[in-house]
């Protein structure tokens, strides 16, 4: 089963294809809502109220809060220097409430995202974002505070 | 099923994985070929003897003409300003007739892709471009135009 | 069957969801992993001991060493002009031994990536990298040796 009996589901959690999905060892928040082909791994904490789209790729070491939108194909990582001889080293990434990161963005690890910011689509995000800030580009760069919008 | 009833599919279309897709409310036109993994969603439209590779993201409001070619990985977006807590306002995005999108780009919503112009591999494309012309890069750039290629 | 039967799969391979892959005329080495929402093509050679994650796309040309790590999301492609109206022209694209290719990257066709050489999350890669580099960005530039780590 691509759902795994381990995965903690809050109420009214809409997940549109269990069968086209990967989940195992997770928590997923009241209200949240989740497109076909993703994958989200163990330890992995989602709030409430959160909108992910079809091909995000969620690994162990990632925390999400509520009212976070995630966009298509965006894919958040772990390993700072992923390897295949070495030890694997799982950072801690935190995406802080109410962000919203755009389509086919890329999460490096290790990293927070403040509270409200907006993540560009297409992005790589190599760095702690502060609240309220909109970034994009490759690695990402801020393009203004977004206070009032 | 992955591919529901109301999707409206042309003749010799080859899907060639119908298991591993999500397509419902699109339409699909003649002699297009279309690889795993992809999601298109209600509304979306796709013209005659597209191919299309795995891993594409087709969401509603995005309208593609004939003859388009969709690399592997392809992104396409519809929002502008997405959002878990305001309202979904979505954009139309036209991809016209023999446009080649290369791998793993993103195509940002509202925009227009000339005819016959090529997006490169990873790009990010953030406005209109105009029929004939190569881009590339994050967010995408004039590289030359190919009028006689 | 996602898997084909002309599939060549060695020793103490670990293929974590085989209903959620789509392999068929590859060869994947002793001790390779592979993630789910996977694509492998015909003709694809993979070596000893890599690490695919999720959703790597590996198109026929693609030849990978051992010991190579792929981040989740990882593009590989295989025609440089690919297009509906003319004909394919498959490239051949070489990663040697012990290169780790970081998340959402997208690796351009034709090209070799270098013994132990690593490719920054979401980079864009266009050309060949010679050994023990690493590169990051759209497009990919060296960012310093890494010879000694």
């Amino acid at each position: 089963m691509p759902i795994k009996n381990d995965v903690v589901i809050g109420k009214d959690v809409k997940i549109w294809h269990p069968d086209l999905c990967n989940f195992y060892g997770c928590e997923i928040g009241d209200g949240t809502s989740i497109g076909s082909f993703c994958e989200i791994q163990n330890e992995v904490k989602i709030g409430e109220r959160c909108k992910l789209q079809a091909f995000v790729f969620i690994p162990r070491g990632v925390i999400i809060g509520d009212d976070v939108f995630i966009g298509p194909h965006v894919c958040f990582t772990n390993d700072k220097y992923p390897s295949c001889s070495q030890g694997f080293n799982c950072l801690t990434t935190i995406i802080e409430d109410g962000v919203v990161i755009g389509a086919n963005s890329t999460i490096c690890p290790g990293i927070t995202l403040g509270k409200n910011c907006r993540i560009g689509a297409g992005a790589v995000v190599t760095k702690n974002i502060e609240k309220n800030l909109l970034v994009a580009g490759n690695p990402a760069r801020i393009i203004r505070r977004i206070d009032n919008e």
